[in-house]
This record gives structure tokens, sequence and C-alpha cells, in this order.
């Protein structure tokens, strides 16, 4: 025994960076309006929930059958959205898929990181970054961001050439401050990455747009295009409303898909994932539609928080990261006694909002004025 | 470019234990008789299809929030299954899934292994507990079996005692030779496992029980009680005919389930597989009504193939490995060439074919009996 801790699991031979730690998650609270995991508001329509029913029926006829090990079909049409929507041509054999990102990052990290290798992210992002880095013994690198929660891509550019990591993150836009990146300062890393890493095959750089659909600029997929260590993940959790499907895929260099297929689980998406997420996918225009309805609730939002004097950062995101609050815990317990759900990521000073639905966003800025209001009486 | 390999993958910075190795995966070959991945041969019954389809459209009309991230219903269900089935009761905070017990095993490698410690299974075993190792850092270590593919307990205390693992796999029955392992030899590896290891909580004993409803002998399940660092791991894929479903599960202390919160991807069960598996545990009876069936005509393979005079190891499991063979690889061949597919699992001599339907078993013996007499001729 160890004495000196109170977790249930300190006595199992664990892991010692584990130690101490806790699972990562929200709270999950019962509140009114929840604004706090950036999910999409609105269910899916009733059509493609009938759909997702029928297809799903179809594939339970099969399931004593192990699914395809290469969601060759759902890669087809993913390939077929991706090209559709940003415009670049991009065939099945350049994406690949798993449960939800996080597992796309995963095995990315167990074909390119791993122990005696390390990942950097430019701080604050997506911290599951860095705990996918911890569960697959990456070594983690945290760089710099400007005050503005932008890359300063010199600083980047020079942590990179210093560190050297096989893998760098870039989120675009980001988690959870909103903020896009520009191909130019994609590239410029990407170049970083791999001058600092000559010998090998350089190093990997892997762009997180799982908010991609909600900015207003295009997507960096086409960056891809000659280079063979350029990534895209993406996500159907936010722009196609399936948080609870968990499905995930990337865009790259057919070699990458390839190479996460040395540490990919065999069969790892069940056939009922790949059967739902090909019904979602015949949905796509219809589902894409809120997507712009979102865009403009959270242009809305920004604009509104800034009518009040609050501080926004740019955001391209479904999400808004507003501030600077002295004590961020307390206003965000502050909009919680007022029924509203909001993140407090650890950002000093700020917190996070959801672009939920009209009512939801106007119960959350209400809730907004009424904090000003008292903290200012 | 290294120019010593034809991978695709051989130019991108990947981890070097990944070079010129290829993805795990039976070939994914279109043959009359399939009997090669130990699928139950058995499609769900239309009703529980009908049920599937019903509880994924409730789950789809939420489909925009993420899962229930603990799992709370689906993990009741699957304690109360094993409860009922094992006459051992277990509570919910004792059972964690994952999307197939591979999952499952990884994320135990995570918390309990990973870079630094080892890993030990006596072989012929599971090929994926070797691989999973490999994808988490954790050194393998290959114990002995005797040459009937029992486990030397002797032997194998030896080698816990001088390789001092921090996980020990035992597969029962095992995968492929269908051994299964006596609830003494589980307790004396426990208990050589944790001598081993006197310091730092002493280690984890994985009993691997994917084809546990198979056997003729009870579960080793109710070993957990009092054992804090044993864990017993199922999967639905066989005996619940839902080898497309991906859910596999644990039953161990709570602190176990606690532990490996820490290393799980957050949401990592999609609301879809909860709903596809609750259903499914709606109609157990019926589908262990198959198990039945399956265990006759498993008894019927051996007694059949002993009675052509081949070799066949006593088995627990919804298969049977029989040879022995000069060329196992042509023996595969010609029982290919007649139709049938079976697997070799690289066990020199040996084959293994999964118990199907009576037709399919019927096609099987009726090639290996063409196979004898054409190597008799």
């Amino acid at each position: 025994m160890t004495g000196n801790s109170t977790t249930p699991w300190d006595e199992l031979p664990i892991r010692d960076e584990l130690r101490g730690k806790s699972p990562y998650g929200a709270p999950q609270l019962d509140v009114p309006v929840r604004l706090n995991t950036n999910e999409n508001p609105y269910p899916l329509p009733e059509p493609l929930v009938a759909r997702i029913a029928e297809r799903v029926a179809e594939a339970a006829r099969h399931l004593n059958r192990y699914p395809d090990r290469d969601a060759v079909e759902l890669r087809t049409e993913l390939a077929h959205y991706l090209s559709r929507s940003t415009g670049h041509p991009v065939g099945p054999a350049q994406v690949w898929a798993a449960n939800g990102s996080n597992e796309v990052l995963q095995q990315l990290l167990q074909a390119f990181g791993g122990p005696g290798r390390t990942a950097i992210g430019f701080e604050p992002s997506y911290s599951m970054h860095a705990l996918i880095a911890r569960g697959t013994g990456t070594g983690w690198i945290s760089g710099p961001r400007r005050a503005d929660f932008t890359i300063d891509v010199d600083a980047a550019r020079a942590a990179i050439a210093e560190k050297r990591p096989e893998v760098v993150f870039v989120t675009s836009p980001n988690n959870p401050t909103g903020t896009a990146v520009e191909a130019e300062a994609v590239l410029a890393l990407y170049e970083a990455a791999q001058a600092a890493r000559p010998e090998g095959g350089g190093a990997m750089v892997v762009v997180d747009e799982a908010y991609g659909e909600f900015s207003h600029r295009p997507s960096l997929l086409p960056l891809i295009q000659g280079r063979r260590n350029l990534v895209i993940s993406r996500t159907m959790s936010k722009a196609f409303g399936a948080a609870g499907l968990r499905l995930g895929y990337l865009a790259a260099d057919p070699a990458v898909v390839d190479a996460v297929q040395l540490v990919r689980l065999p069969y790892h998406l069940s056939a009922v994932t790949q059967a739902t997420a090909l019904a979602a996918l015949e949905h796509t225009d219809t589902l894409l539609g809120y997507v712009e309805q979102l865009k403009s609730e959270r242009d809305r939002l920004v604009t509104e928080l800034r009518a009040m004097g609050v501080e926004v950062t740019d955001s391209d995101a479904n999400f808004v990261q507003f501030g600077r609050f002295e004590d961020s815990h307390r206003a965000w317990q502050g909009l919680l006694d007022r029924g509203v759900l909001v993140r407090d990521n650890g950002v000093p000073g700020w917190l996070r909002v959801t672009a939920g639905t009209p009512e939801e966003n106007d119960a959350f800025l209400d809730a907004v004025r009424e904090l000003i209001k008292e903290s200012t009486t």
C-alpha cells in the first residue's frame, strides 16, 4: 500500500505517470442549457433516423460476421464528401476512418510517435492531443501561442528546430480558442518540421480540422497534394451532428493510410458504426444546412458579446471563447447558477461557449448580461 | 529513401519496429464455406434485428449528443448477464466495455503495461496479445506450452519468476488450440506473478475468456473475488453471434475499471454500439441456444476427425485444432481448393477450423476425407 493517495487504483500496478490523474471529460451536469461540449444542437432529421434504422437492420442481418476490416464503402463515401466540399479530389485510398478522431490521432501516434519520440502542439489547444501522446508513450512538447491565441510562426519554427519532434499538431480552427490557421503558416511549419528531421523520413504534420466545416476559410485539405507527411484529421461529431456516432477520419497520402493499418486494431470499426455513418452521408446536404445556421449563430454570439463589452477571440468554429474574467471559475459557476453550462478549459481568464440553437444562445447571452450587471453593481 | 523495401509506408517516418510488418488479419477470400475466423455461423434472429433497429433509431434521435461516456446501462446489463451465467454476482462497477476485447486489452496494456514494462503469454496463443503489446510499447515475452498445448505450470511459474512481467495473459479456452486452463493453474500463475513483483502493487493477470461460453468447464470469473489484480476479458463476438458489433468487456475489481478509465479515449463507445449491444443482451437466451448447438457440432467435429485418424487437440472453444500435416500450408490450400477456408495460424503441422452449421461442417469433413484419400493414394 502506498497510503499517500485516495484514488482507488493507486494500489494497482498502474504506470507511474497515471498516478494521481483523473479521467478526461467535462462534467456531465443536468442543466437546461448545455453549451459545454461543442455538440451540434440540432437532432438528426427523422428521415435520416429512419434511414439509419434501415441500414443498421441490414447490417445486423450479418452481424455474426466481422465487419469490413477496411471500411471500403465508408471510406469511398467520405472521399466523395471531401472532394465535393473542398473541391480537391480525394480517393478512398487517401482516407481512413476510426472510432472518433481521437482514435485516428491515437493510431497516428502509435505509428509515428510512441516511446522515444515526441509530438508538439501549440497551446492552449485540444487537450486530448497531449493526453493521447501520454497514452501512447509519446513525449509531449507544449509549443507557444501569441496572447491573441494565433500561432507565432517564427516562434513555432524555432521550437520545432530546437525540439525536432516527430509529430506536429496544428489545430485549425483551434479548440478552445476558435482560431483558424492560415495555409501559409501550415506550410511554414511543415517545411520547418521536415528541415528539422532530414533523416528517417521527416516529421508528420497533423492538421486537426475537427471544426473545419464551421470556418470562414476553405479547408486546408488541398495542402496534402504532394506532401506525403501532411495529414488532415476530421470528424462527423460536429458538422454532421453525430457526436454519438464516434466517427473520425483522415485524409493523407495513401502511404499514411497503409501505415496506420499496421497499428489499428483489426475490425476496429463496427458494422453498425459503418452503416450509421453511411446513412448520415446520404443526408449531407441537410446536415450542412444546419452548419450554416450555426455559423450565423456563432457570428451573432461574437457580435452581441462584443456589444456588451465582453472580449471575444475571433472564431472559425462552432464555439466562442470569451472573457476575460478575473476568476473564470467563478464566472463559470455564475452562468451555471443561471442554468447555462459552458466550459472552463483552464485557459486563465477565458471560458468557451458552444453555439446552440437561437433560444439556447439567447439564454446564454441573458445570463452573461446578468453576470455583468451583478459584477458592476 | 531506404531503398530496401517495397512497402508504401517505408519512406514515412514510421517507428522502426513497424518496418517490414504487415497489417494483422486473415485473408478475406470469397469461398463457399468460410470456417477461418471463429465467427458464429448463425445470423441474428429477425426479432432481434427488429429490436436493434428500434433501439438504434431511439439512440439516433440523440446522436447529436455525445454517448454515455461510462456506458452505465450497458455495463449494468453485462453485469447481469455475467452474474446469471456464471452464478457469481458481479455489479456494473466491476465491468468495463470497449470496441472489441482487443480494445479492452489495449486499454489494460496502456494502464498496466507500456514502455519499460513487459507482458507474457504462453504460445501459441491469440496472436493479438503480442501485437497489442507492440502497439502499446510493452515488451513481449513468449512463454512456453507443452507439446499437447496445455500450460506447464511449473515452467510457466519459472518464466514468470525469471522475467517478472507486469502483465500475464492466460487464454482459456486458448486460441488457436482450443485448450482450457484449470482454475488451479490460473491461481498458481497469479500467485507466481504477485510473488515475482512484491513491490509496486504486484502484476496483473488477464484471463482472456473470449470463447468462455463454449467451454465444458465453468467460467474462471469467480476467481476475481478477493484478487484485485485478476481480470477476466470477454466478448460478444462469438457467443452472442455479434462479431460485427465489436463489443468486448471485462470483469474485475472496481479499481481496475477506474484505472482503465484513465487511458480510455473519452466517449470511446458509440451510442449505436451501446444500443445494439443492449438489444442483443435482451435476447441472451435465444443466442445461448445457438451456443449449445455449436458446442455439440464442435464435439462432432472432434469425434469424426479422430475417427478418420486425424489428430485433434481437445477443444473447449467453437473451433478445433487438427493435424498433423507435414506441410500445413499445402493442406490449407487443399481444403481451399475444395471450397473450404480454414485458418493456418502458423502452428507448425496444425490447422484450425471453426465449428459452422451442420452443413458447413459436413462440407469440411468431406474435404478432409478427400484430402486424406489423395495423400494416401
